[in-house]
């Protein structure tokens, strides 16, 4: 299962709001402090990949987040901050390319994040596990995180738990069977 | 509660395909012959209210499988066919008005089906409960179950139910405190 897509997702299926807004996911309570399997997740990766928008935004963050090493899909992005630079490696070029060139460095369990990047890959049908976390809010607008494919992909449900503050936090494993 | 949702979407939020197509619906196995709590519900509505084209659809389905009473919201549809007139009145006008009548005759929850009358509600904020079952499958493209709003909705969610043939079933609660 090496490719992964962790996610948190309004009932409606937005990521964000259309400027890039999360304030609605901080807004849940979270009165028994759960990561909700966050930690776990990361634990089980090799890397992280994602796309340019979303490492800028992680880096808005101020203090880098991850402690795997995170690969930057970017055919625009030149250069990474001196401070990151044994962490964060730019890649480009076609996914599978990329995929295999991370799996011969021995990542093999990666974390693809970022809603651009998520879509091309369910696109390529590059995805065998996601663990998509639902919201109970409608937002009626905003950046969605599924979008177009070039066939349709069956997932078979693994795992799915109800938390006390209304998240639903589903695991689907691509079934191509 | 009066006015309920229960309908199932692929992951990504279509309830049907582009072209009003259901058979991946029928796809999924069924070994256990769950009606994924369909009988229950329908013993608690009072009356269904859906749009003009999906009251044609179920018109297709030869047999007329509804017990309760049918209020088709159409401003254009000026006859039910004679076999039905018992059973299924046309009702127009704005919505509020349309559920405050029908509140009056004694019909207090109330069925909403249909994408566009679903999506209607749902913006002027008349959805009370919402029962949505998860297909795990990504169709890419199709029928969107939910649309623009006016502003954000949360909901509480009551119930989550994850069957062994990968569906979700998740019960909402309109939160409007």
């Amino acid at each position: 299962m090496p490719n992964h897509i962790y996610i948190a997702t309004s009932l409606d299926g937005f990521i964000a709001t259309t400027d890039g807004g999360i304030d609605w996911l901080n807004d849940i309570p979270n009165p028994d402090g759960s990561d909700y399997g966050y930690t776990n997740f990361m634990q089980k990766m090799d890397a992280l990949v994602m796309g340019r928008k979303t490492f800028q935004v992680v880096l808005g963050f101020g203090e880098w987040p991850y402690d795997k090493p995170v690969f930057v899909l970017s055919n625009s992005l030149t250069s990474i901050p001196d401070n990151l630079k044994d962490k964060v490696k730019i890649v480009s070029g076609d996914l599978k390319s990329v995929i295999s060139d991370l799996n011969k460095q021995g990542y093999q369990n990666l974390y693809i994040d970022g809603g651009k990047v998520i879509q091309s890959f369910l696109c390529e049908d590059l995805i065998d596990e996601m663990t998509i976390t639902r919201i109970p809010i409608l937002l009626g607008s905003g950046i969605p995180l599924f979008g177009e494919l070039k066939q349709r992909l069956k997932f078979t449900n693994k795992n799915t738990q109800a938390f006390g503050n209304g998240l639903v936090m589903s695991s689907y494993v691509r079934d191509r069977g």
